[in-house]
């Protein structure tokens, strides 16, 4: 065995000391010698880029360690860790690093879906490694097995719980029948959900990882504008009722999927119904889950908490050792830069199952005229379920009428339920909403 | 980009051309451009090593692929991919691989389980890579996150359901309350157990993997025979019953562990009582997941098909695409040699919950003096459930007291249940049976 002591130590730089970065800098301050032992190398933290170098933090260092002296941090840095997040000054920075030669670990999910094919490029050229495994699903190992474990196999569509916030908040909702602004609240009391909750509800956050797993899937630059995004504010309560009725679960899922015809991928998150007993139905809390289709191994999942400073840690320090490693292999690392040009379709091209629920007269012939229109338009219906209307009135007596259809793009249910609309025995159309799963 | 015919093709032979070598054939045939792309150059599949050449097989090859010529397998061969099983003659074929300077992959958990150390000196002695991905939980990607992913942190526990056919059995009766014997017939019949069904019932083949795990996990070599073993076959319905009845589902787990007092760890195999709401609970049929507890990561879970000819060998083409994009990127592999010594400890010294059920009198007082022993032996109770007793008669009347206790040492429940036995009001102890999570 190689004694440590034979080889110099890495310097570590830390760009950022909040929730994740306190955390890096306790696991290379605490588990300092575990860490040679495993690398066969000592990783020297060095210095810790804050705004604010004097203030309290929840892991206290000599206040040496803290500077918002940018020249002092790179100083002499072979692993740069970028932990500040947004996309200014983090981009310059991590391109500095780059260009200085230092290796680069970043959970910037902003920074890697708006900037990542320029890092990616940057990384590639100047030989140094470039990892972001914490940038999706926190503590997951997600991203590493994607270009590893299934180099060998063709990933065909990954569907990811990717925002611990709004899982939390839906299954409070399902759970306890919390209505959205308290599940909400109370999201914000225990620490999931920050005081300004609009990139998590709104569904910005799952794009941003939605448009790294697809670069890592598919091998083509995507970019978080081309990620169709709907958050999970709207969902109304109608729309729970009529999913739990069925036996469906409301996730909100980020979903990147290959298709042939149009070639090329679709991104896209929103709320997507999953029958009870799919894998991701049974993700909980704030906890995070990824399930990748994959033609030969089928269907697989990944599982963990997809937040939270050590749990993230975690996946910044795997990273950080394996970059620690390969330098003392030696031997060029690897790159990320794209190796195909895919196109991004429209989300009309997306093919899925949907649950239509409409207001009709509650008159014989009904179904059949609904049912006939979603034929002519070559939408196949799977299943439908009557319920008696609540608003119904004396007047004219309605029914609830929810549909569950068979798989059809989206354009086509589009112009399905303009015609639908037009029906004379159809009042309204109350929810339309996307079904995944078998 | 380099384009492939920059550099020479890697010459693949395979050993085994069964369930598994039929579809890496079938892959490294199909996908053969694919595949040129993804890693630069051209994966030329030599020869298949079968006992009978002739023989019709699932995927066609022209019948020049086949042979029973070891030499001619051999020649000229880069990467060696082992997939005939059993012992012999596979450990001398992959010495011999690894001594003529080919890397090798291999699915193999018995050869690893055994003689695991012997193959991990010999390639990094020869600088060859030696991959084993397929061999636990099938397509999941498992090893490598263990290993690459969660480097920087500390694995304390490992849960697997890392056998299929025991899974779908037990699922079976659980979900269907068929009886054990209809559930294997039910298997064998969809293929998932062998004729031969002893080494998935009796648990070895869970056994196997738990080795590997802990090798992985550990850093620290270890054996098959190391592993305490109970299979699924002496279940009964009472345990089945007192289970459901308590909301716990009942898994085959391998578990793997790190303990600090005294220092060591322990391996394991045997029926496991879960709580319905535990991950690995609803890995339902033939899936496979695996569990794994981590000091700064908390709590993950990989989950797929643990089996399957496509699926293994998605596993399998993720090692040899790898190995392949190594030796064209250039410098060392990683190496799979022991880093620690870590001692393997008495079943004993293992720390989990139990679920006890007794047969007793069905007076007042009785709960009080069984408790009473256990309190004296340092187990504490969590929480009693009496339900009357079907074979109760007149002469005296019996109730059925199952016990779920807090966590205990193996050693502390085996002294308990022999003084409770010892206690005049306690006709039997009718079921005993281990508890995980939460
Ligand atoms: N939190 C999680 O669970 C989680 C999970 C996955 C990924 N991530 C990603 O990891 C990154 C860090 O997240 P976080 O939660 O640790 O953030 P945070 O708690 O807000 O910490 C940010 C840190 O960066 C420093 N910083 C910010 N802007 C700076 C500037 N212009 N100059 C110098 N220092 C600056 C801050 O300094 P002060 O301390 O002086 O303010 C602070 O130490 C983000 O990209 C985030 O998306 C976070
Ligand atoms: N099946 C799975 O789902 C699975 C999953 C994970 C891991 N694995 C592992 O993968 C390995 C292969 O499994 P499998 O299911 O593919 O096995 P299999 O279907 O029994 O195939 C074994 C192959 O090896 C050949 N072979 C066996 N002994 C030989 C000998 N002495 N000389 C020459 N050829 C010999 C056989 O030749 P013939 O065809 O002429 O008989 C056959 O082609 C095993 O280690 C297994 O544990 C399997």
């Amino acid at each position: 065995m190689t004694t440590a002591s034979d080889t110099p130590a890495l310097n570590i730089a830390l760009l950022g000391g909040g929730t994740v970065g306190s955390q890096v800098a306790r696991i290379l301050t605490e588990n300092a010698d575990a860490l040679t032992q495993r690398i066969g190398t000592r990783l020297n933290l060095t210095k810790i880029l804050v705004r604010n170098p004097q203030a309290t933090r929840d892991y206290e260092l000599p206040t040496e360690y803290y500077t918002d002296d940018v020249d002092e941090v790179f100083e002499g840095a072979d692993i740069v860790v970028e932990l500040m997040g947004g996309i200014d000054p983090a981009r310059e920075l991590v391109l500095r690093a780059i260009n200085q030669g230092a290796s680069v670990v970043t959970g910037n999910k902003a920074l890697l879906a708006t900037h990542g094919n320029e890092l990616y490029e940057a990384a590639a050229e100047a030989g140094v490694q470039l990892s972001f495994e914490a940038s999706v699903g926190g503590a997951i190992p997600i991203l590493r097995p994607l270009r590893d474990s299934l180099s060998g196999d063709k990933i065909t569509r990954i569907m990811g719980i990717v925002n611990g916030t709004t899982n939390y908040i839906l299954d409070e909702m399902d759970s306890t029948g919390a209505s959205f602004n308290d599940a909400l609240a109370e999201a914000q009391r225990l620490g999931y959900a920050e005081a300004d909750p609009t990139a998590d509800v709104g569904g910005a956050d799952a794009a941003a990882k939605a448009a790294i797993l697809a670069h890592l899937a598919f091998h083509s630059p995507f970019t978080l504008d081309q990620v169709y995004t709907e958050g999970i504010a709207e969902i109304s309560d109608l729309d729970h009722k009529a999913a739990a009725d069925a036996g469906y679960v409301i996730k909100l899922l980020a979903i990147v999927e290959e298709l042939d015809d149009p070639a090329g991928v679709v991104l896209r998150v929103h709320p997507t119904l999953l029958p009870r007993e799919h894998p991701l139905a049974a993700v909980r809390g704030a906890y995070n889950a990824v399930f990748v289709e994959a033609e030969n191994a089928g269907e697989l999942m990944f599982y963990g908490p997809g937040a939270g400073g050590a749990a993230t840690a975690s996946a910044v320090m795997g990273d950080v050792t394996s970059i620690a490693k390969r330098k003392l292999r030696g031997g060029p690392g690897r790159t990320h830069t794209a190796r195909r040009e895919l196109e991004c379709l429209d989300i009309g091209e997306a093919t899925t199952r949907y649950m239509v629920v409409v207001r009709a007269a509650d008159a014989s012939g009904v179904l059949a005229k609904v049912a006939g229109t979603f034929a002519e338009h070559n939408v196949s219906i799977k299943s439908m379920n009557q319920t008696p209307d609540q608003d119904s009135n004396d007047e004219r007596q309605t029914a609830l009428l929810a549909f569950v259809t068979h798989r059809a793009k989206e354009a086509q249910l589009a112009k399905t339920l303009e015609a639908t609309k037009q029906l004379d025995v159809v009042d309204e159309v109350l929810s339309v909403m996307r079904v995944e799963g078998k």
